[in-house]
């Protein structure tokens, strides 16, 4: 792979805008695939996402938007997909190339529903793109806080780490510092499960716990993750570095995360789908909590998820709240 | 120790009276001292500490209150002291009969100036109390949320389980779980370094960085924590468990917490003394971080301690705080 990697971001949120802002400090040319085209109109006249991240000046005279996935795809070697993990089957049907000789790099915190897989996984064995290509983009990384230029630290992970390393460089700025990592699957499968944790944090929140117990949640929740990853990829791995305990942080104790709202709405009481429909959107932990307490089921040694599990629970078998997390009290310490 | 262990709480603090409130949910009778007399005639009347936690109705049936230790001392069989470390020297000094036949719990996070021993060691050295007579009571846990009944989880340490199994049944309770540990040391050394990387914390957000920070900076901090308390007594020891890395986290995203709010003071650009006197209090991480820079020089095999250096270099040799913050990023992961 050559230095002059040509780089295209595709999905055009939060979390793609803040990466296309952090990769145009360095690079003079990034591919930006937005489904709206309104929005592309938008931003080449204005120099502003109207939807998301709105306070961001871009620089629009280093990129190539197009609501054509092809034409990003078709110009780039490297792509990075920042589309919600329950659109990317969508977008990816349009596809009309292969993706075999692409490098592609998830930004993706989450489970593909349609296969239940993690979205490097889904990559690897829907399109064929082998591992040593796949890699992961993980924070700990509120989107907002990039945009305000505060310090951010995020991990860059790919098997093959000269790959990491060389995306790497192109995030590096005086705002952002970038750590590399050939643990593609705990930190993705972390990044998964920080937001059923983040559910966790909410419904206890609604339900009046206070800081304390959010504490020792948190606690408990770091372990927890550290078992389950271990099992699901058994390497050494310091489960405190913060591709896995920062990312659970800034995501559980954040009061803006989809996640922890959503839980937030369940403690006090709301039903699944009527916090659904009054947040207007998804949280990803909600599918992220269906797919873990399936991966669990298969696993041939059992391995003891307490917090996971009472958020299934909750959130698929229709289980009170209350209830649920005052049995989970009993299993924490 | 038989099951009718008498229990004097010493200190009328915040933390005192909450253990007050813990204990009185089990035991008919506990002895308090409280140095203040006029709150003693308070509590007796109204029964609420006019001072801290006044919202709390105190059980008075079953409470002796002295404004004379060597009373409570006399009457008890076990005492859990409360009382903040920088004036524990000053009421020990009171004492008119030994301590080696008491069983002593520090419910004080902190190191005692005069001695720079955390507490458990300066019972042991200065009073001859055998290491298996002195425990440790730590959380995570404010105190304030002790007096609304939060669910929160208390971690008793003692070199002899047994005497840590018995505390603990008398905390435990509707809005009490406890845990036991036989970790005195790790556990008292984790509760000091914890107000250190408060300071950190504070600092960090009074110099306008955020939340993706805050969630490395503590990332980074457990596991300085974790080589820290290795070097002062190698066990194995789980640092994630609630009583390491929850006391941590229930501190260093406190925004009620002294330590975290003196910090924000200094990385606001307030000198340590102007600090200090527009708080009227002391913040325990002052004296810690000074100790544990002392502690640390002593170390035959270096430990890398970057963030307690940084609050060290900042408070007792001058060190512009944005400047050293700034190194300190370079340094964390």
């Amino acid at each position: 792979m050559s230095r002059e990697v040509k780089i295209a971001v595709l999905g055009g949120g939060s979390w793609g805008t803040a990466i296309v802002k952090m990769l145009t400090e360095n690079l003079d040319t990034v591919y930006w695939y937005i489904r709206n085209t309104n929005a592309i109109e938008y931003i080449k006249k204005e120099g502003h996402n109207p939807n998301y991240l709105t306070s961001v000046e871009l620089h629009t005279e280093y990129l190539k938007l197009t609501d054509d996935i092809n034409e990003a795809v078709k110009n780039s070697d490297l792509l990075i997909f920042a589309i919600p993990s329950a659109f990317l089957s969508a977008e990816l049907d349009k596809l009309n190339k292969p993706l075999t000789d692409k490098i592609i790099f998830s930004a993706i915190k989450g489970i593909v529903p349609e296969t239940g897989l993690i979205v490097g996984e889904h990559f690897h064995e829907k399109y064929g793109v082998p591992f040593e290509n796949i890699g992961v983009i993980t924070g700990p990384c509120h989107a907002e806080e990039v945009a305000l230029e505060r310090l951010s630290y995020l991990t860059i992970a790919c098997a093959d780490k000269s790959k990491a390393k060389l995306l790497a460089e192109h995030f590096d700025s005086h705002y952002i510092k970038t750590k590399i990592s050939n643990d593609i699957i705990g930190t993705e499968y972390a990044a998964m499960l920080k937001n059923i944790y983040a559910i966790a944090a909410g419904i206890a929140h609604g339900l009046g716990y206070g800081d304390n117990f959010q504490s020792v949640l948190m606690s408990n929740a770091i372990r927890e993750m550290k078992r389950f990853t271990k099992r699901i990829h058994n390497i050494d791995r310091n489960i405190n570095r913060s591709a896995y305990l920062g990312d659970l942080l800034v995501t559980g104790y954040s009061t803006f995360s989809r996640n922890r709202l959503f839980g937030n709405m369940i403690g006090k009481g709301y039903t699944v789908k009527s916090a659904m429909m009054e947040m207007n959107m998804v949280a990803e932990g909600y599918y992220a909590v269906k797919s873990a307490h399936k991966i669990k089921s298969k696993f041939k040694k059992k391995v003891k998820t307490p917090i996971i599990d009472a958020v299934y629970r909750i959130l698929y078998e229709g289980k009170n709240a209350k209830k649920t997390i005052k049995e989970l009290t009993d299993k924490l310490d």
